[in-house]
């Protein structure tokens, strides 16, 4: 039931982001439920320049005490050219090569823009990064993050904040079929628990979140509910959900009479 | 996190069925599983005649040692007065006064007959059964049904043996918000795990399937995500399950500039 | 490409309601664009003690003109009293014994009430009657008002007014499928020209809708959008839909080199 | 309700394949069965070596007749490079400079490669094309293809010949709401009128298909109801569609008594 990123086994498949909790402490404890053993973090934060009010020194003592990973990432961004410089930056101040790789085409949906992303992977793999790209579902764009040299993928299941869910099951389906063996997880746009499951259950690798916890009514308790949702959905995936039928199939054949219990 | 269920507390929301699995082995170990503190037991089974081949012993035998309630149902009865003798049937065989009671209105769908339902539970309820009907997703039929003096509800989510999932999600929220306070079980249909974490996020009370188990490719570990998923299901609706936005919000809002960890 | 409705030869299988337009004018325009050659008209209305401000009239009119029917209904009964009493004084003032029954169940969701429907609609039966019943889209609530004599049923879509469009499709398609012969018109949810012609396509002989007319921003232009639409899905379904594909399959298979024009 | 398209004034919003039909009669009765304007024409055809059966020719009188306009397509290319050069023996071959620009980056979607289609674009534009790029909903993509000087964008609705409908009607409705003015042409994908009517409700200029009409039972009559679906949802969009309600409201307010009729 472990998995491997880029050489590290972990035994949970849900990242989650830090950014929005209502404080340090809901954040901390929220971690620690959630069982998340990789928690992003930017660099970029509102009043950053005031400080970060303790979000980052928290998250180290909870990672610290849970063997957790940092992953950093590029949010805000809007050019190759800047990520590449947050990525350095990251790197320094968190001390990790894992980056994960944002590059914001629309102001509207958030969206990843496919050229700077691939632009600034190809560079920052040259550079010693091991990059997770936030990318859209679209496979071509996929197969070039790979060719950049990219060793997981992370797709949007839709825009970031917006808890619609998966909005092209399908297009996902694609990718996992089409590119088997490489780590898929799902980044943005979920929801709910049964969102996460469903992504789960179409074969892919992990969920990546935020929002769905820090703007929960209680976000420590849905950490502990997607938790638990996206264990779940992985363990229907590999036990083999069934198929789909047009019609009902009795699940008690009848054709006896009632049987007396010995 | 516990729940009452006509005056018994239990703990897991998930209600098993026992039919079509592969051996009463299997049975019992999915039973483990999954948690489920009900599991249902139909009276007309395939080859009953010849005896069950053991299904109904291991099935007891696992109960005992969970402190779980078996739930006998009228599968396969198509009038009330067929229901009615046989609910009273196992009464007498399995000594409870519970009974899950099935009406099929139709071969191909094997949906419930309202009028026959509402019959049979009728008569039932005056001689002091617990009715646990499977019912539509219809409100009005379901008052009907709570006129008559039942106490749960059973909604199907989708034909039996189908998988489909939620067919209609609007129905069933309907019925939570027109009727507080009734325990709702969905019931049939459910094919994945993200399907029961969906309806729990409904605002359900439980979810009650067997196909979905029992034809997995592996069904002691299927039946364990459903257990987890149900479970996640409800912690999501306990925490406030955000909303949906109809474009992105960013999760890490930029403003400020990088900063730096002290 | 034509029809028959209760012997009545019809070539438009979009059935139109007459209430809340802004004008009598606008009505009259909207059912001439409309081509709709039945017309509901509702007995009790707002302020109808102070009359009704035209609006029979302006329908009476445009009728005449058309030489469409006259479908009265029962809106806004609660019991099949009332719209026994309704029908009656309706094959009074509008002179056919047509008469739409709708008894509501439910004010929030303005469904049908299975019950109050099959006993008004057998005592209307009896009294001589053709009646077109406002229903559920359950099959077995479906197959008792065959039994009581109804010829045509009207499942719902989705609530009254809602616009929501067909929320349940599979239980439209097994109406279809169960019921052959039987003339099916969806009644009630239809929100946009799409939802018509899905409806359509599912093999349903008819549409009838109101608010997504009435409420439209421009209701004579709306009308004839639906007229065009529920023609374009019959036309479809006359025409065979193609099957879905899992995959991609090239419309232009290319197998040789680009060809020279003679 | 006429519209423009590189500056030709037109009636139709339904432009039409003309691939995989029976016969080259069948092909022309249902180009005149549609009202298409525009038809497309692949260079590269099975069995192309061996001459195209009289395809051609039929399509060139059919649009002589009609006055409508042949659109080239690239179909089956991989490259920008083999579409430059495809694109450019279309433009001698057909005598039009209007080019659909097809590049396919993926066998088992045959979806466009962004990529390549941008660099094909580019190319194309400098040598005096007008450019209908088929183009995922990407919106990063898509404007990459105007700043190449692409006038019109034919995003796909699903993947050729899937007949699956609008996969991602939020990401159409995106790309209308931040290309306001730029033409959009749904591409692929369609399977029944329905999908033609919801892709025109969602405020899109048009709607080219060809495997729908051509696979379907009678391709001359599916030609005439995608005709009219599409003009129906055009009008249905320009009408206004009504709000979409999450309860019913009732069409015929009730209030009064009956009225009775003057």
């Amino acid at each position: 039931m472990t998995w491997t990123l880029d050489g590290r086994t972990l035994t949970s498949r849900f990242l989650l982001g830090s950014a929005g909790y209502p404080s340090p402490a809901v954040l901390q404890a929220a971690v620690q439920a959630s069982g998340a053993q990789v928690v992003t973090v930017g660099l970029r934060r509102t009043h950053a320049a005031a400080g970060d009010n303790g979000f980052v020194a928290a998250l180290r003592e909870t990672l610290a005490a849970t063997g957790g990973h940092l992953l950093p990432n590029t949010a805000g961004c809007r050019t190759a050219m800047e990520a590449i410089i947050l990525a350095h930056m990251a790197r320094e101040l968190f001390d990790t090569r894992w980056i994960k790789l944002e590059v914001v085409g629309d102001d509207y949906t958030l969206q990843p823009d496919p050229w700077e992303l691939v632009a600034a992977a190809e560079q920052l793999v040259k550079d010693g990064f091991e990059v997770f790209p936030y990318c859209t579902d679209d496979l071509v764009t996929c197969r070039r993050l790979l060719d950049a040299g990219c060793q997981v993928l992370m797709p949007w299941g839709a825009p970031i904040g917006s808890g619609q869910g998966l909005l092209n099951p399908f297009a996902l389906r694609t990718l996992r079929e089409r590119l088997p063996g490489v780590p898929l997880i799902v980044d943005a746009g979920i929801g709910a628990p049964s969102h996460a499951a469903q992504a789960m259950e179409l074969g892919l690798d992990g969920v990546l979140l935020n929002s769905a916890v820090a703007q929960a009514g209680d976000p420590v308790r849905m950490a502990a509910a997607f938790g638990q949702a996206i264990a779940a959905g992985r363990l229907g995936f590999e036990a083999g959900v069934m198929a789909r039928q047009d019609m009902a199939v009795a699940s008690t054949p009848v054709d006896g009479r009632p049987f007396l219990i010995p």
